[in-house]
């Protein structure tokens, strides 16, 4: 099943609601996208590019128009609303562009509808192609009997289908090796704890679940071989991704254990460097309650000052390589990297 | 306030409804004393400590007997009860076995009563004496406007009273340092959050909530000048804590930033090693759902497999200096822990 599909509008899965409901979410228009995009109910980069591709296309007929250039600022405004609607992941604006690139070139509303939904719907068949070509590349990575190590999700998702991180131990497991997987509960909302776990249950792959305080205890006493992250956005110093890797970082380096980051090629922001960057801040009840679907067990007092980044940034020297859909790349980064983007055929900016 | 006191009965504060309600139970028999620690509603090696001394005080009088062979065999079966009620702190069975050893001292029921309330307050105050003595010593090492992250809650709440790692910060802003603090929340029971916030707004200390995964992000950010945390037993190779502790001393390391721990002198356990301990592990339900306070909002699939140990071990060479009630140790540990141990004015084993 897929994450984020269209069928006149778009449907999607409501991730807060998970792992208690599986229910389909159906968006009619860019505002109660952007809700439902900085509520969570879809996240991750590669499903936020598909998200903002579809949002164009609902964009272009949300409404009627008098002129295609009533029409064509109408959708600009939106697209930009939306690729505004969370800071720090490249993808979702990648996604908005574009599609807002088809439109701009049409010469009518209705091919432009026409060629949004096309481009959208590409951008979907795209994420789920790479996925697989990446969770190949990945999977010789992984060795029979391997104990992984993740933070976040990564899988279908936060993806259209199939997964970046999570999407490599799936196809380890489809290579038939015998994978264990430590998800770390990813605080402050708990994407490990309600996501990660239900989608590798529901795959039947062996999943423990640890507070992410624990991952140096686990590596400590040797339980984890490898570490596999997603990223939000790839700079040419570091990587961003949800708070919480860069320590897994440091404790990976530590314990000598491989720290692989898992991402397609649109994650990469090549010429920009982490101090470019804007980390989103979230709103400080995140930390105060207990979890975003029970707003009233308070587990701090009111007035208490938090600091609630959303991502960190992992410099590149810690990473051991970056997995993507043209396969793997080893350090040196500022070599293997730019030699790997050049090759334009999966990057359609 | 203390968190512990004896009334005829032990009266203390139930640390589960903080940071909501300041609520003190009464506690009347063993059963009801093990029950409480082992739900948490009091916490913290020392403050266990005095509760395993108070307890056999409790054993003493909760029922009537007909010779003091029969008292001594009812108070030492319910004393060894109570020391397993939590297996990693060592403090717990040092408070009961020193009130013990009073109790089998004691040649009648009455004088054996008397002798244990007695030796139990005794406890209590020492804690609170030597925690005073902490705070002066460590206090030494917190420079005006140092920013400090620590873990759990090692405050009042954790003691009778002041505090051992949040002794030394209390100790520092009353000689007049601007401290900032960085609670990481303690997953997965918030200590972090519900209490050591509650405490240091009460005291009107800075302070700033961070979840555990945070820790990376604000040392490389430069936002944290010392790690303090304390101890639950600290044996020669090693300091068993928190779990996430293990975490905090390797970023510390990693970004060259001092790492502390205070604790009495109790909490040596020095004959022993790391491989010597058994880590405490807990209930997998205190990850499924989001919080003791909240059972009924589960945060994870019902059937999801979880590691769960309540404490780490972090190796004495990423242990910057040890601060105590004698003086502040610092490394080579194997040479200065052991002149301060057979100072015996504060160890009544």
């Amino acid at each position: 099943m897929r994450t984020i599909y269209w069928e006149n509008c778009i449907k999607m899965i409501d991730q807060t609601k998970l792992p208690d409901e599986l229910e389909i979410l159906e968006i009619r228009n860019v505002d109660d996208l952007v809700s439902a995009i900085k509520r969570l109910s879809i996240r991750g980069a590669p499903a936020l590019e598909a998200a903002g591709g579809y949002g164009v296309a609902l964009a272009c007929i949300e409404r009627e128009f008098d002129s295609f250039e009533d029409f064509l600022k109408y959708v600009s405004e939106r697209a930009s609303s939306l690729a505004n609607a969370r800071p720090t992941a490249v993808n979702l604006s990648v996604g908005v562009e574009r599609v807002l690139r088809k439109v701009k070139a049409a010469s009518s509303i209705e091919e432009a509808r026409k060629l949004a939904v096309q481009e959208a719907e590409k951008i979907a068949e795209e994420d789920v192609f790479r996925n697989r070509l990446m969770g190949s590349f990945g999977a010789k990575l992984i060795e029979d009997g391997d104990s992984i190590l993740t933070i976040c999700n990564t899988g279908s998702l936060a993806t259209v289908e199939w997964g970046t991180a999570l999407g490599v131990i799936r196809s380890a497991k489809l290579e038939g090796k015998n994978i264990r997987v430590f998800a770390c509960e990813t605080r402050p909302l708990n994407q490990g704890s309600r996501l990660t776990t239900w989608e590798l249950i529901n795959d039947g792959i062996d999943v423990t679940l640890i507070t992410d305080s624990m991952a140096g205890i686990v590596m400590q006493k040797g339980m984890v071989d490898k570490v596999i992250v997603g990223a939000d956005r790839i700079v040419s110093d570091g990587v961003f991704n949800k708070i919480g890797t860069y320590t897994l970082a440091v404790l990976a380096k530590e314990h000598g254990i491989p720290f692989f980051v898992a991402a397609p090629l649109t994650t990469f922001d090549w010429e920009k460097k982490m101090d470019d960057v804007v980390i989103e801040e979230r709103d400080a009840d995140e930390l105060r309650y207990c979890h975003v679907k029970c707003k009233n067990c308070r587990i701090a007092p009111e007035n208490v000052k938090v600091y609630n980044p959303a991502f960190d940034s992992t410099p590149l020297s810690y990473v051991s390589a970056l997995i993507t859909e043209k396969g793997v790349i080893f350090p040196p980064y500022d070599e293997s990297v730019p030699k790997v983007l050049k090759s334009k055929e999966f990057i359609n900016r």
